[in-house]
């Protein structure tokens, strides 16, 4: 069956006269040879390209007038894979291994060519066998979302599923997790599963695990080592460190960014080292202190999202926050510049806000340091009017921070008072 | 006579009863010793704390009831200082330096403890004697205000001053502006002077220029060393490249951000070295590339604010955005997630926008790494909504190129090939 998918015109007759179709790998001589698979169409209706996905998992348009030969690979990859039914080994510690999906979970069809978010927890861990030698693995499906489709109310099913396993015999929580908000995800877990016994660990990937260059196992295999090993509890995010695969890097759940769209390394503990690094033997312990404060577990899977983020830059119209300020909103969270200052042009939006009673925390667009509101003027000012200095919170955090603080407490006092209080190492010295 | 500036209750006394007052300098015992400037107070109205001034810029507050001991310092400090006439030498260099205000341009009134914008470009230009062995200054006065107040407006007033020089016989032109906004105005200086035939450098400082601490000097020095041997063009921010006083580094205008809030070396080339690596004898030269892409001067001094700046985020609601829409915004660039997605609960306003005619962009919240939109469906779903990735691309470079697009054109397939052209360095490979 000849597949053409979202191809037309120029480019679909291209591919019927060279007996190519969708989902076959071919080899295409254009200046260089590219060798990858013929992928469907989904962008703009242009008839003079074919989009071909390369082994590194991205996709590419050459343009037909300049594809000298296209051809099938005569050795097709190995499409379908079977996964194998992992024999438990007696005496190994037991983890917990919860899918919400994202690159980590998600395999390509070949044939629509899309990147789906498909693969079982089971499948998951079936398809990394090393983590049979290591842990008892148990799995299961929560969600099957990209993390950008990931919303607040995910977090609390996500929460509330882990609050079931308090009393489990499982060493530590896998949350295979999209990197596109993993860091969101993991904020709030720290702050509605305060004290939680055993370790809960956010894993993703930046490639889909059924190709080559899949950070996917090298991540799960690092988690599971960590669980396993580091005797700690705590929520963390556990990515590659860097762009080789030697190391693993897992970094205190709220105080972690992506910060870079494709890199395997691309989360990065914000002002310091990782706290932790597992490599191939052992494990490297950079912090002392305890990730919670507190050492019971209390759980407050609660949340409000009537939260904004404001980023300020020069132009920013105050009417838009009028806006916001009008649509009933709790708390808003400002990313001002420097050590923390808004333009003066604001100052009047900031004074009504107060005045109706939100919360209004500042962090700083800088995303690394501290904001210190008494130094210049600017900062002064802002104090005046009410706004609260959120020490070195990254932003992102601040914010899912006051979702949560919104969600479990009513008086205004108490609720500045829990966000200036270090609940899950989200201010750090 | 006896300064108490905003003191009151047990603070008040406290100060009366050992004989200092505001703007004197004093050593307190408190655990430690502490050597400071005795500030005014403008924060809350607790009477528990003095509020002092050390040596490195920053105030800090002691609990008098920590307070062992206060006593004022048998040799104040310098507070006044006469500026030296400068004697222009012959056959040097011309240079000129205009002044925006910010601290590079800013002292300290140990009076009201103020740290105010208040330095002249020429009283800047001789607090740095050494500028006249290198160069020839002439100094101008433009504005007097602190980043965090400059508006797109004065963007459009430093550029037309600016372009006044095009035919002049300098060799160069300094701007000393806040670094709490810098790499907003830089960025619109690249593009609405692009071509301009001699390199604009832009210079702040992270603490004040009347202080030991301060890097106004060698940051002045450094860029006037940049301007006088470099034999380049462009817009440069010119700012200490590490905590050390050893070298200054040259960035990009258009691929720079503030990356730290008080560190010296906050200033950072995203994805890439500075430019150029200004040290005590010779200049480092990292770029093979011409700054502008267009070698004639063709000045575009126009802009339109009408763009907001949407960084989503979980649990962002879809009616801010709608009203953003509703506001009459001509363009909206898009902070995503990752790779360049936003969570499907926008694509309803994603959609309107796009029918009224809105230009749409999307850049990364990771701030480092390219958009790619083709590779997940949530990608490819805002591509057929008529989203525009713009590559590597600051958010905050795009937000600033988009105003000044929007300023200059108006038809919209032009709008969009003008945001994706490069124009001055924003899009690097």
């Amino acid at each position: 069956m000849l597949e053409s998918k979202g191809y037309q015109g120029g480019s679909l007759e291209f591919l019927k006269s060279n007996h190519v179709a969708v989902g076959d790998s071919v080899k295409i001589l254009a200046g260089i040879t590219y060798s990858g698979i013929i992928m469907p169409r989904y962008e703009h209706s242009d008839d003079q390209h074919v989009v071909i996905k390369l082994k590194s998992g991205y996709n590419i348009g050459l343009e037909i007038a300049k594809i000298e030969k296209i051809e099938k690979n005569q050795t097709t990859e190995n499409i379908t894979q079977t996964f194998r039914q992992i024999t438990k080994k007696d005496g190994l510690p037991k983890v917990l291994l919860l899918s919400t999906g994202g690159t980590i979970a998600s395999k390509i069809d070949y044939r629509t060519g899309a990147v789906t978010p498909a693969l079982t927890a089971q499948e998951l861990n079936s398809s990394v066998p090393e983590l049979s030698e290591i842990a008892s693995m148990d799995a299961k499906v929560i969600l099957s979302k990209y993390s950008e489709n990931i919303m607040p109310e995910d977090w609390v099913e996500i929460a509330d599923k882990i609050a079931e396993f308090e009393k489990s015999d499982y060493s530590g929580i896998i949350v295979a997790h999209g990197t596109d908000t993993m860091h969101y995800t993991s904020s709030f877990l720290s702050f509605a599963l305060a004290g939680f016994p055993i370790p809960i660990v956010l894993v993703g990937s930046q490639r889909s695990s059924d190709r080559a260059s899949s950070d996917a196992a090298l991540n799960l295999i690092g988690a599971t080592k960590f669980i396993t090993k580091a005797q700690t509890k705590g929520v963390y995010v556990v990515m590659h460190q860097d762009e080789n695969d030697n190391t693993v890097a897992c970094h205190i759940g709220t105080r972690v960014r992506k910060n870079h769209t494709s890199k395997r390394g691309a989360f990065q503990t914000i002002g310091d080292n990782p706290a932790f690094i597992v490599g191939e033997e052992q494990i490297q312990k950079n912090i002392n202190k305890e990730f919670f404060s507190t050492k019971d577990f209390q759980p407050r899977i609660k949340l409000d999202t009537k939260v904004a983020l404001v980023k300020y830059h020069p132009g920013y119209d105050p009417k838009i926050l009028e806006q916001v300020i009008d649509s009933g909103i709790k708390g808003i969270i400002f990313e001002g510049t420097g050590l923390g200052h808004i333009g003066k042009v604001m100052y009047g939006s900031v004074k009504k806000a107060k005045e109706m009673g939100i919360f209004l925390g500042m962090t700083s667009q800088c995303v690394e340091g501290r904001v210190r509101m008494t130094v210049y003027e600017s900062g002064r000012d802002l104090l005046s009017l009410g706004v609260t200095p959120l020490e070195n919170m990254i932003p992102e955090v601040a914010l899912v921070k006051a979702m949560w603080v919104l969600g479990n407490y009513e008086d205004s006092e108490e609720i500045k008072k829990i966000m200036l209080q270090k609940i899950a190492s989200e201010i750090s010295n």
